[in-house]
């Protein structure tokens, strides 16, 4: 028996939990220090009330023989998907119910729909970029080439002459560096893949920061990308779902490489290696889109905007180079006078207390920046931002 | 851009569907007729009341910033884990709390484990079988030799002089066939796969079925398992989590191949691939152990035993072959006067109003055989077992 050998070209230290390690050395030597950390992606806010109650009455059903659901339908229930096309539809994007398959969550479908695809396949991938976009095509032996964001382009690479490419990761509002495309950049990225021939996987899953009503939140926002992409999307930031565990895929029916339907290839993945979102989720999610439900969860992002624009506001005080923080709940600085990014956060968290995510850790071309969350608590928060600009005095 | 050509070499109808599809026609052609289903292998009894408790609190915590969980541990959490360490110890099977990575469930774990096995290994299957070990490796590409069970080896095979496998499907109590492995044969196997460098998949979805106590529950109660041997295993038939979806693997800490270890190259692709199993439902799946939640489950696979002995008996009083019934839901018989399976099925459906599952379904082997399962209201699974046997006479 041979495993998988391609496993060991990974590299080893994951970002996140060196960043850990360093925060609890930290800790233990300075336990009389609070430490102030805007470093994470994850939520901070409850679930919101119509999700919890649409919640409590699908564990409720599941007591009860005549309410009881066992498997569910693999790609999702009808009632979510439906939900799903409605929200779609609202911004202009029509989506038939089984474009939309429903799955436990973004990053689950973005290693998964590897399956799918040949391994043959020429990957680019934006480098500074969320680490697991690169891991999973390391695991899966694929050759990958990357395009550099920078502050000449503002962190959105575009297609050049001489570019070549068969799949392209696009994260837009991006994580790790909040910047947005718009709708003319992304149309270049569309007319790119349809001439090569080449799949997007567009990874959504920051979307609903979008305020701006003139960038996209869909790359189904543009013309013909229902021919050369596939969206990703979750439940975890719109709604707080990052321990609930719900996101999708959008497939559209266009969406054809020698005459094979991604769609149909996606809907066989997941109806033989998975089956099906809890029935408790989906309800909570689908309770997202009622009235209250989306009243309260605006309440919540703009809790986060709020937060993001505290961040934002502190950095410019100080003549500080940064983008995102507008449209998206990260903001992407330059460290001071050249510090690389790990000096900078070891300098931040051992003298100022506050922990950020070093860019290097997203990419060669993270260097010399950092990146700082909007999740946090509002004293935390502002706090922190105090501390950075200290810094840079 | 290339997609996965070998989702083209899928068989095209899956047995599930072509039944339901049958099912459909037969009732909008007699719509004045009851039809008696004893061909899925989905649960009919709600969640017991301590996995509704455990639930109702898992939510409410998720309403309250102070109780609210975001991202979870991706292995699951401990306190599962722990449960999952006691319940293995029960039956004398030590295991160490990061032996156990808990997941959505068996079918995606079946699924994705070979992402961690190269393609070239050589895949050994028993036929008959539950049809995705098969549909799994066939994306793959991946190289499968079946093993046949018959009636001569009780639907058991077992490993015989020249066989040869890197990697071994084995599924005790089984699905299609109820049949299960005593120590000695799973020895057999064991002894097998150590000697051969093999990797043996072991399928414990129906453990929980087993009353006999001289029969293995896991294949860790055999001895070299550890060095051979993962083990997957699900929720849903244990506590009828069919929509709730919660499953485990375990992979011991001496299965390592040319020096590389199964369980840290699984929970690298978990923690790569995958975010964890929702916090509402580890908490549900948490108190499936507590003494309540032990003495309730017990009760509902009660009656789905003693539904299996009355599909059993009923065989029995017609001197019908067959396997099952015992330590398994799953009742697998011979058609009579040897017609083929779908021949039987569709004679049983039309002249008797009940639905099977045909042997064919899932393998050659499986021809002239035709499955029932115990997950059926009592008095459907009474009157279907009445109307087989007026087949027989």
């Amino acid at each position: 028996m041979k495993l998988n050998n391609h496993f060991l070209e990974l590299k080893d230290s994951y970002l996140f939990s060196t960043v850990a390690r360093k925060v609890r050395e930290f800790q233990a030597a300075n336990p009389d220090k609070k430490v102030y950390k805007l470093s994470i992606g994850d939520v901070t806010l409850p679930l919101a009330p119509a999700v919890i109650k649409a919640m409590h009455d699908a564990v409720e059903e599941q007591a009860h023989k005549e309410t009881f659901r066992g498997y569910g339908p693999e790609l999702g229930y009808d009632f979510l998907r439906s939900e799903l096309v409605n929200y779609y539809g609202k911004r202009g994007v029509k989506l038939e119910l089984d474009e939309i398959i429903v799955s436990d969550g973004a990053k689950s479908d973005l290693g998964n729909i590897l399956d799918i695809i040949d391994p043959s396949n020429k990957v680019l991938i934006p480098d500074p970029v969320y680490p697991a976009y690169v891991d999973v095509n390391v695991m899966g032996g694929r050759k990958i080439s990357t395009i550099a964001g920078n502050e000449a382009n503002g962190f959105k690479p575009l297609p050049y002459d001489g570019l070549d490419a068969d799949v392209i990761y696009i994260c837009s509002p991006n994580n790790p560096t909040g910047a947005v495309y718009t709708k003319d950049e992304l149309k270049k990225w569309v007319d790119f893949a349809n001439s090569k021939n080449a799949l997007i996987i567009f990874d959504a899953a920051y979307e609903s920061f979008i305020t701006d009503p003139t960038l996209p939140r869909s790359i189904f926002e543009i013309e013909g990308a229902r021919t050369c992409a596939i969206e990703i999307c979750s439940f975890s930031k719109i709604a707080g779902f990052t321990g609930t565990r719900c996101g999708y895929t959008v497939a559209p029916k266009e969406l054809v490489f020698d005459g094979i339907s991604v769609n149909a290839l996606w809907n066989r993945r997941q109806s033989t290696k998975f089956n099906g979102t809890p029935y408790i989720v989906q309800r909570g999610a689908a309770a997202v889109f009622s009235d209250e439900g989306m009243k309260q969860i605006q309440e919540n992002l703009q809790f986060y905007r709020d937060n993001a624009k505290i961040i934002k506001e502190g950095l410019n005080s100080v003549g500080v180079w940064s983008v995102g923080g507008e449209n998206s709940p990260y903001v992407w600085a330059r460290t001071p006078k050249g510090m690389k990014s790990w000096e900078f956060f070891d300098k931040l968290l051992n003298e100022y207390g506050v922990v950020c995510t070093p860019g290097a850790g997203f990419g060669e071309n993270g260097e010399g920046y950092f990146r700082l969350t909007a999740f946090g608590d509002r004293e935390v928060t502002k706090e922190a931002v105090k501390r950075v600009i200290e810094l840079y005095k």
